[in-house]
């Protein structure tokens, strides 16, 4: 369906996966980067076309491997979606991790959070609607999304929890459901931007930010 | 696709659309109720079915009209979702003028309005998935989402404004940005909801509106 698409795009696709370590063994290691590649490739692809003018067969060629191959990595091409989830967990367990070590006020660290996890999709508001779209519409990958966002809700709770022993986050709030809503704001802000496409996502979120700070600060914050 | 469907599920497709006065010439009228008749039965078998298994004919069969006769008011079964947009700023609009004539205090007031907005959504996550999906795949139908959505914003920014003058909403911040993080919000929480399935839908918009509140509060209040 598509007949070529650019090095900028394939480009525009890299994305760092540093969460999983590759394994050891030569052909698992293969095995990981394979499957690292038909991930950026397809987002690169359906970035640029959208998710229904993108075939598996767009994919595999782009990515210069067998139409075969990809079905042993992916039941169809929006599991390939699903692990934009396993990313962004990474960068949020990542954030939790480095909050816990340092002492930069929660406002900053939040904010830094929530710009991070806006980078991926605010690519471009065709790739944003096809994430979301692979999400409602696959049962499949709906669990393994329903899976990572526990996990990151767990994570997300865990930083609201020292900004709480800090004094910097409303103390009367229950940290799991200042979790919830923080990760409600960024969906939300990811679903409206991605219909009305502009100005860019960074600048939606600047203002979903302020919003939700206000509602978790604690008083006199 | 689907063998039959039943009389409760086309009791649950019946909305009550009131912002659009039915037309007084016979023709008219009854062009009118076509088009009313077949959103409620597409809206009946999406909440059960799914938007990918409720196909044109089942709504023409099921709203006992011609195949072609759908054509004549959509021109995609993605369409039909698109008046749930008509519905829901009829219901904006409904409220923001009983505020400006009422003296209810604005957290109620604002309360009610999200609770109202989330009944038709949240009949099912399968029709909150299906609007959703017609909203992000269909290029017809975000725009004409988009321009419900505006005219929505402004009728939520006038509600923000006279919250403003009374002194319940905070008067430092822009009535439009706060129109558009309560439609954010409502988003949000019916995409997330739609994911998770359980507990029902009104559960869900509780916990965001009270966060939603502290959020846009005047101070003390």
């Amino acid at each position: 369906m598509i007949n070529g698409h650019s090095k900028e795009s394939a480009a525009a696709g890299r994305t760092k996966i540093t969460q999983t370590p590759l394994p050891t063994g030569r052909r698992e290691r293969r095995a990981a980067e394979t499957r690292i590649k038909l991930f950026r490739t397809a987002l690169a692809l359906i970035a640029e076309h959208g998710l229904a003018d993108v075939t598996v067969e767009d994919i595999t060629e782009a990515a210069d491997v067998g139409k075969g191959t990809f079905f042993n990595y992916f039941p169809t091409k929006e599991h390939v979606l699903g692990v934009m989830a396993e990313i962004q967990l990474g960068k949020l367990e990542e954030a939790a991790a480095s909050i816990a070590a340092g002492r930069e006020p929660m406002h900053e660290v939040l904010h830094k959070l929530v710009e991070r996890l806006a980078e991926e999709p605010g690519r471009s508001p065709r790739l944003a609607r096809a994430l979301i779209s692979s999400f409602l519409g696959n049962q499949g990958v709906r669990e393994i999304l329903k899976r990572k966002m526990l996990e990151g809700r767990k994570a997300i709770a865990e930083v609201v929890r020292i900004g709480q022993e800090r004094g910097e986050i409303n103390s009367s709030l229950k940290k799991e459901v200042v979790a919830m809503q923080l990760l409600q704001m960024m969906l939300g802000t990811v679903l409206l931007w991605s219909l009305h496409e502009k100005p860019a996502l960074s600048q939606w979120i600047e203002n979903s930010f302020d919003h939700a700070w206000r509602a978790i600060a604690a008083p006199g914050k």
